[in-house]
């Protein structure tokens, strides 16, 4: 009796440690790429596998890859404004489609790689436009725009490739900087809001708050997706824990300072407080801390300093672009990264190739096993 | 008798024959690249040689090879404005002469590429030029404008080569965006006018006009050339016609896609009317259409594609350039042609190399004759 | 005694020999690209190496490579005005020392190749800046920009690098911008002036005065580093001269090109007096004129065409970006020079390879060996 009861509670044990095992590996295979839901999809109906590549690309714009990630945004966009959601999800269709039509490289739509340019146009058409919510004609410049997206993304793309870069958000920036300059301050049709400089002094007597600021360092991984609203920014932080704790770190400490520099050039309050000044600090830091370089201490300060340069180029592209009416969008943070990409000397070291991008733990992980595995070579060839 | 009769009937038909035989040859001799001239003219006098490479330079404007094509709109041009005219020689040769005294490669000489810059740049000058007519120091920058324009093209092709780009009409581009800010809006030497962006808003009231939009959709064809007036721009017309019909099709197809795009965007009537609407989408549609790549349905639904696409950017950077008094020119023709050109892609695969491009119709037959070739070798190797 | 005397009088005679020998020899070692100064540095304390990378990179400002010019510069500079020589000399140390902590080519440090354009932000801050001499914050900004050059020049080297182009002052004419743009036209912290464009129109009744015309083609060397007094500029010119006599040559040519092509646009009185219409004819002069391609008539030809087209080109960028309040820097100059660098034809045959660039003196003697040598090679394989 005694035995049976020893040997039915090592079973139970063992089966309660077994299922923990099993909700932590489940749990597990929630985070990073998910690369092995790409082998269960292979054989599935096209509209889930254009919705699992839709995801992956929602969750591209914010330098994630995960398609879980990508459905925990899109909620949180339409949490925030269910317009925006559904010009988002317009957007990323769109370009995917577009993609799959004028025959791309499979293996890039279906990373998602065709999508977040377009996500971004639509969701920045709507941001700005003027004509407020659920203005049906918007759809059209859009689904053009998400469109525009894939012929930049597939032009650029074999220029960049002679220096191992990514193409990134530029089709998005350009994209957008078309399409509000083709319409212009005043257009009939597609009326927009003008955008004031960052540069643009406050009025006298005006306090800084510094509750205000901190809640607009936390804003600032919002706004990477044009959303300034307090509970979706966090679900999005939450998507990206999801797939990265590394970049959420990056993110919080991008955006911060970003903040900072705002600061020291002191731009308008609104700026600070919307979040606005952090986004592209956030994106130059992301990109450098753990992404596109294995993380190390080097790397971590490199991040800083991409930052950095990051919000002070986004503040100058501000205060350039303000003249003409045009928003800076992240092309700070665009060619920051790019410039980091293309740096060398010790940080090149760190370089992961394009191709072999993954996430930032993974990364990390696939480095020490290849560095281990040159010593034991070196080891072997010196025997 | 009868026999003989007969016999003269026959001889009298085959000569009948064998001469609407020759006169068919004769013209069709005149059509397509006339490659044949080369080798006619290669020890002829160098005033003569110098009058092909500058025809050729001239049909090269509007994406054409042919010295013929060349003459007529040469004609089209002196019959608008015989200062216009004027203008087109001077630029056409002196930048061909600064090509041959800086010692570019003879082909490209002879091939008229480095004519059609310096003609652009010259009559555009003289389109811009606020002092009127025979002004004749007027001749001076535009000499020195199209020898610099030879300057930029040796200078970018290195650059674009890497990407088998042609250089197109960027140092047309520039050099003129150097020459009228050079001369700033109150040069007291070289006067002129200052530029209205597209977007400029419509007086209220006033109604579209349907028969002055289809005129404007011919005109936008003469525009390429500056030219504003119907019957030269007829005579244009029939001068690509005569180098090549699918190129002609293309463009009056383009000039309407870009006035389509003008419609959409409410630009300002008169550049519907004046054909500056059509004309970047009629290059961009010409460009992608039968040139660059072998014409086929695909190609044609990316010549449209193309065609918007030059139009939209053309309006966007009309509305930005417009705020610096600069014209918009042909950079979004020229950019969006280069674009297709670098997209990956089922497009791509229709990609003429740009050393083996001829007129579209030269271009179909060898491609037949390639792929049929290729079919054979394929059967041959298989056997 | 006779003999003795005799002898006396040879020995003596040989030893003044020897001692001017000696004294030339000494001279001789002073000029030129001082080589043998790193191989006798090698072994000396950091703080001096550092000095002598720092000369080298101040120097190199003027396209010379050599300490001791560097030292005559600074020491004018610090005639001009001790704080821009205090501003000069942070700027070098910055950019160089971020160089050597983020791990770039020692040989590159070495060569000064980090610490110009480090310098020539920092001057340019300090010209810039409105709120007068020994205002200690703007130390910060220069530091960070000296720094933010770094960075530029290591990720633009691979870009450039495809063509054989050298970075040259990219990295500062665009940390400038940043800059300027970051702190826009009145930041509490960090004012300064706004730019008059070049084509402002002078007020009536204004003549010219040609003394002082002549005096800004000496001037428009000193401008090549912020400074406009004549005494230090002359300072400069022998510094120069130290380092090659055909570079002060063509610099004099250049500015004078500049000046007459201001004249010829009818540029404000106060640039041609002030030498900022010559520095960028000086500069894109003198880099085509014996420093990037081996002296001869032919360069020398071509060197007075970049001077003309680099003063144009400034003039152009000086209206253009006057609109928005920027300086046209010397954009001019490096874009022509780079134009120039990738020209093919005629010119191409006299490039000198990037990396084997010398003192035009030993440009042109290195070449005379080389085809001799590629004579005498090519005869005895004739034989």
């Amino acid at each position: 009796m005694w035995m049976d009861t020893k040997a039915e509670m090592e079973e139970a044990s063992r089966r309660r440690a077994s299922l923990s095992q099993r909700v932590l590996n489940g749990l597990l295979l929630c985070t990073g790429d998910m690369e092995h839901l790409d082998k269960y999809m292979q054989d599935k109906l096209f509209v889930l596998q254009l919705a699992v590549w839709g995801l992956r690309g929602v969750a591209r714009v914010i330098l994630a890859n995960n398609p879980l990630s990508g459905a925990l945004i899109l909620a949180a966009l339409y949490w925030a404004s269910p317009w925006q959601g559904l010009l988002g999800t317009l957007g990323v269709l769109a370009s995917t489609l577009t993609a799959v039509v004028i025959g791309q490289d499979s293996a890039e739509v279906s990373g998602g790689h065709h999508g977040f340019n377009g996500m971004l146009v639509s969701l920045l058409m709507g941001e700005f436009s003027s004509a407020g919510d659920w203005y049906w004609w918007l759809l059209l410049p859009a689904c053009l725009g998400s469109a525009t997206c894939v012929f930049l993304f597939s032009g650029l793309s074999p220029v960049l490739d002679r220096w191992d870069l990514p193409v990134a958000v530029f089709p998005f920036n350009i994209t957008i900087f078309l399409y509000l300059l083709c319409t212009g301050p005043d257009n009939p049709y597609f009326p927009h809001h003008t955008v004031a400089p960052a540069g643009t002094p406050n009025p006298n007597g005006t306090e800084l708050v510094a509750v205000e600021v901190m809640h607009g360092i936390l804003l600032g991984v919002g706004q990477i997706f044009a959303c300034g609203a307090l509970g979706p920014t966090l679900l999005i932080l939450g998507a990206v824990l999801l797939y990265s704790p590394l970049l959420v770190v990056h993110a919080l400490l991008g955006s911060a300072v970003g903040t900072l520099a705002g600061l020291s050039m002191a731009v308008h309050h609104e700026c600070l407080y919307s979040g606005l000044s952090g986004f592209n600090g956030a994106l130059g830091c992301m990109a450098v801390g753990g992404l596109f370089f294995t993380f190390s201490w080097r790397t971590h300060l490199f991040a800083i300093a991409s930052a950095f340069l990051s919000a002070y180029t986004d503040i100058a592209l501000s205060n350039l672009l303000g003249t003409v009416g045009l928003p800076a969008c992240s092309w700070a943070a665009t060619l920051i990264a790019t410039l980091m990409l293309l740096l060398t000397g010790s940080l090149a070291a760190y370089r992961i190739p394009t191709g072999q991008v993954m996430a930032p733990e993974r990364n990390l992980r696939s480095r020490s096993q290849w560095q281990a595995g040159n010593t034991t070579e070196r080891q072997s060839t010196d025997v």
